[in-house]
């Protein structure tokens, strides 16, 4: 057997996000479907990061062992020519056995955009929250940098998550302007459950001076009580962009 | 009455072209029955362009004549809270009486776009033609200046087409690379039946060096024969681009 790495874009819209599931169309569903028809047998695959459903990927990383009977030039074209065509393998290499997509990872970066036009853009409608109302960038902006670095994350996460160390570290905060779309980038060692989607509704708030300040992340931190952050923003907006490896 | 004029975006993937028609969802046939909701009687619309099914327009133009009884500037919202989110108006004016978006277009551009990469971006798979052939496409540039100008396009018009006067005038032909995609726009008064489809489908294969060189396409324009052409590229690369008028 081999193990294989195989990086790929989806459009998240039409899936119940990544992780497999009963009676749900995701991801990871759609990908272990595939590699059983084409390998004759069950394949399990491991992602770099669960995206939620409606959430997008320009890079999801997943690995799995499979014989090795595909020449590996062939295995993109030959899983996109049965993948459905939101779905697109991009690369694929064999990997040391201990590879793993998920623990191996050691960075993931993900993108927020809003479209602040007064009108959507109809062609980017799926893939931008629509967001006409007035922000103040700069003092967003301010207030993600009290989000970069290693912090406890508990306030950020939402209900429902197993996951019990809520530490995490935040190494790279970007703000982009595209015309009329302002990109949110958050890179760290890892995310928790919603974290992205809230600190992005948190800091949008904070960009309007609704009830907090830019120094209130300190406090909203401190509390380690989801109540204290913002809303969670929509899924459709998010996008799971890039992942680096030891 | 007042006569309006009212700029629309559309994302043509789920229609059947632009035109009315009987059984079928069309964006004209969406705006009328939203504007017969609104205006409680039957509105006729004209459009500027009448897009085939599958293809886009960032700037569509309509007119239609209507009671004075809703704001100019709530009119953009009130019919985007009826619309489905795949067609957006974002701006209204009101217009001399004898206004008529499509008899008073002076020039029209259209914009074609081929993704080029080996694999197709799955976030753009909706508007571009993915093309991951090899094109000169200096060639295809230097076939496209032969185009410009005052010629009897009958041979770049699909069957089905019931107007008689094929001369049209393309007034500029551009071409732009955007990373692996690659923009082809066509300024003219006006096209005929898939005529763009068809001059990219004829462009691309000269590219490639089938069939034709650049020169012959004098020689495709003076037989007036459909078969001389090339293929009609199909409709999602397809976008209404601008409109201007006098």
């Amino acid at each position: 057997m081999l193990n294989y790495k195989v990086h790929l874009s989806y459009d998240g819209t039409c899936y119940s996000g990544f992780q497999v599931q009963q009676n749900a169309t995701t991801i990871q569903g759609v990908l272990q479907q595939v590699l059983q028809v084409l390998y004759k047998r069950e394949i399990k695959v491991t992602g770099a990061g669960r995206t939620d459903a409606g959430v997008h990927a320009r890079e999801q990383v997943v690995s799995f062992k499979a014989p090795p009977f595909i020449p590996l030039a062939k295995l993109p074209l030959a899983l996109n020519s049965m993948l459905p065509p939101d779905i697109r393998v991009w690369h694929a290499e064999i990997v040391a056995d201990n590879f793993n997509a998920c623990r191996s990872a050691r960075e993931k970066t993900y993108r927020y955009t809003i479209d602040t036009g007064f009108y959507p853009d109809v062609f980017r409608r799926l893939y931008t929250w629509h967001y006409p109302q007035e922000v103040d960038f700069a003092k967003l902006e301010e207030a993600a940098r009290y989000l970069v670095g290693t912090h406890d994350f508990t306030a950020f996460k939402a209900a429902g998550s197993k996951v019990k160390n809520n530490i995490r570290t935040i190494t790279d905060f970007k703000l982009l302007h595209k015309g009329n779309f302002v990109v949110m980038q958050f890179t760290g060692d890892g995310f928790l459950y919603k974290m992205v989607r809230i600190m992005i509704g948190t800091l949008l708030e904070i960009g309007q001076n609704k009830k907090a300040r830019p120094e209130d992340i300190e406090k909203i931190l401190q509390a380690r009580d989801r109540d204290k952050a913002g809303v969670t923003a929509p899924p459709h907006g998010l996008c799971l962009w890039s992942i680096k490896y030891r």
